[in-house]
């Protein structure tokens, strides 16, 4: 457990709130090959007990339809709640997106007493993306490690070349797009 | 503490995993006054904390459009991972509803990589709705007592007599539309 610590958070020892755990490398596998490229950054394997952050929508038309829930550690919610950035080391935020689709009971139900309700919900999982704090070993991408798994198989180099740079536009939250819901 | 327990569940005692507490009545008023019309429940004061069942969107042309999260505390959690119905007692989901806004800032970003995006975010608080299962204090209605409240405001009678006959359709799920999300 503490090298893959180490690993995620380089040379410090972070602590971090709450029951933050890692999943351990796949049996036959070695460490690298499920820890995601250039960041280093392994699957929070208990990311989906974590609070909720915020939901959203994307849209890109014939192309992508999803639903999104953002949820955050324990220090990442503490900061969130607070309004405060820089966001601490050890905060983490996991984007959880699904495909959304219209749910025909949902709608069917919803049409008696609403006519013309239309209700979508989550389809399949997309994949999941992970933001980690460490202002020293990612000072380089304004503190923040990047991660993007589908299922727990993480993405290319290539993909993980794109988080920082679009994530850019959203410097004055410290590059996070998402806000705490009320 | 006891007395708002007992407000909520009747005769028995039901044990709650986890830190669910309730809030007490606003200073000057009744209990009465800030639980829920019919079935006496009053506002979960801790239920942002409670983990993430799923999400959804719901769409009723120049009516409606809202982006929606379930939450459940950690005994309906465990049953919606488990797959088992009837939840047991002690259960209670929150429904938590949002506007659905378009967020101009989120789709200037995407629009350089991804031509006609469109992200939508949450905009204002609608209201938030809760299921508490009880098999024996609400057996004429499935087990569950449900809640409306806008802010902390619980609706009035009315809406709450509409609850338990919207979710009939819902039945082999034990009443409850919402899966949990992959």
């Amino acid at each position: 457990m503490s090298r893959i610590a180490l690993l995620l958070f380089g040379g410090g020892v972070v602590a971090l709130a709450g029951a933050v755990t890692f999943m351990a490398a796949a049996s036959g596998q070695s460490e690298e090959q499920d820890s995601a490229p250039i960041y280093g950054i392994k699957f929070p394997a208990n990311f989906r007990e974590w609070q909720l952050i915020a939901v959203n929508n994307l849209l890109i038309a014939g192309k992508t339809d999803q639903l999104r829930a953002q949820l955050g550690n324990d220090i990442a919610i503490k900061a969130f709640k607070e309004g405060k950035v820089p966001f601490p080391d050890g905060a983490i935020i996991a984007a959880i997106h699904w495909t959304r689709v219209r749910s025909q009971d949902n709608s069917n139900v919803l049409t008696g007493p609403f006519p013309g309700a239309q209700s979508f919900v989550v389809g399949s999982s997309v994949n999941v993306q992970f933001m980690v704090k460490d202002s020293k070993k990612y000072a380089a991408t304004g503190g923040w490690g990047f991660a993007d798994f589908k299922g727990r198989e993480p993405g290319n180099e290539a993909l993980h070349e794109t988080c920082f740079p679009c994530h850019g536009p959203a410097k004055n939250h410290d590059y996070v797009f998402t806000h705490y819901a009320p």
